[in-house]
């Protein structure tokens, strides 16, 4: 029924948006109705906005981040210190790093983590370019930023395993009470690595 | 610092989709993500479906409706009831009430109530347009189907009082238990009317 209400053009514009993260039937239909009535403010340059992204974004061939060039601006950028790479998982790890921005060094996007049962083995990430960038270039510390998720864990021992014997230091992130976290809302296994890993005061 | 993990198209893309209702700052990085991922799956063909309903969505000049002719296709169909018209505050309203399919009837979308503290009065919505079509056209029943709040029922009120003196019967939805709600978890007004409009078993 409501294709009857609706012409087909807007009922295909619902039907897009219900399949972007976060939003579900009934609030794609509040979004198309929100750009709908904001036509010249926010239809219309989101519209040229996808336009421009499906021209411009690439894959970086180096680091497997995604940007308007290729390589991208990172690992073009001369300030930045190349001897140090940060492995992450994903492209929002990435974004998510640089917000925090806390070393000015390069990334390595794998592009998912090792998962057997969903038939995602090492070929289907980007570990062999890892190991490659390693051994060809001037590395010196790996820092490996995966989740601290089963997969994530077991992705990492498996790259510190292909990295073995190669003149490189690998770290990983530290464990612990996140900022502003409550100790009771924790689970043990943060407390017992926060109070294991604890500094002096 | 985001600014310099990504292209200004890509930062464009996010900060347009955060506009969105339902999507926050993390929300539309991870559709923009999604996208970017999906290019010719999601992306090429949303940003298509933008440009075709920038070009083609307009308003129904007699009842309100978004459509993509005017009149639209709800006023133009002949199997529909013209001697009903259904009264909805916004759009939104007409498509939930299409897919409930109740009333084969039309519609009148007001573009909101009547809010004196946000500087909304009578001829900010399209009243006038309503006792109009109830004038001239053979309009036998106008049922008031605003949303059930203060702002609503006030609306709703000013509508009884213009339509007054016309040949035509006015009603308003029924207030009472939701399909599937339980009495536990309801308003003490709600089952009070719902108490009161009690029907034969």
């Amino acid at each position: 029924m409501s294709q009857s209400a609706t012409g087909h053009e807007i009922e295909n514009l619902i039907q897009l948006l219900a399949r972007l993260p976060g939003l579900g039937p009934r609030s794609a239909r509040r979004a198309a109705l929100h750009l709908i009535k904001k036509k010249e403010a926010l239809m219309t340059p989101l519209s040229s906005a996808l336009n421009e992204a499906v021209e411009s974004v690439v894959v970086c061939t180096t680091c497997g981040n995604i940007d308007t060039s290729d390589p991208c601006a990172m690992c073009c950028d001369p300030r930045r210190d190349k001897s140090t790479i940060i492995v992450v998982e994903d492209v929002s790890d990435l974004w998510a790093l640089q917000r925090a921005s806390v070393l000015n060094a390069t990334y390595h996007v794998l592009g998912g983590t090792l998962s057997p049962l969903d038939g995602i083995g090492p070929d289907d990430l980007s570990i062999a370019a890892l190991v490659d960038r390693v051994t060809q270039g001037d590395v010196k510390e790996v820092v490996i930023a995966v989740n601290a998720t089963v997969e994530g864990q077991t992705t990492a021992h498996y790259i510190t395993d292909q990295l073995d014997g190669l003149d490189v230091s690998i770290s990983r992130l530290a464990h612990g009470v996140p900022v502003g976290g409550e100790l009771d809302y924790l689970d043990e296994g943060t407390l017992s690595a926060a109070m294991r890993a604890r500094t002096q005061f």
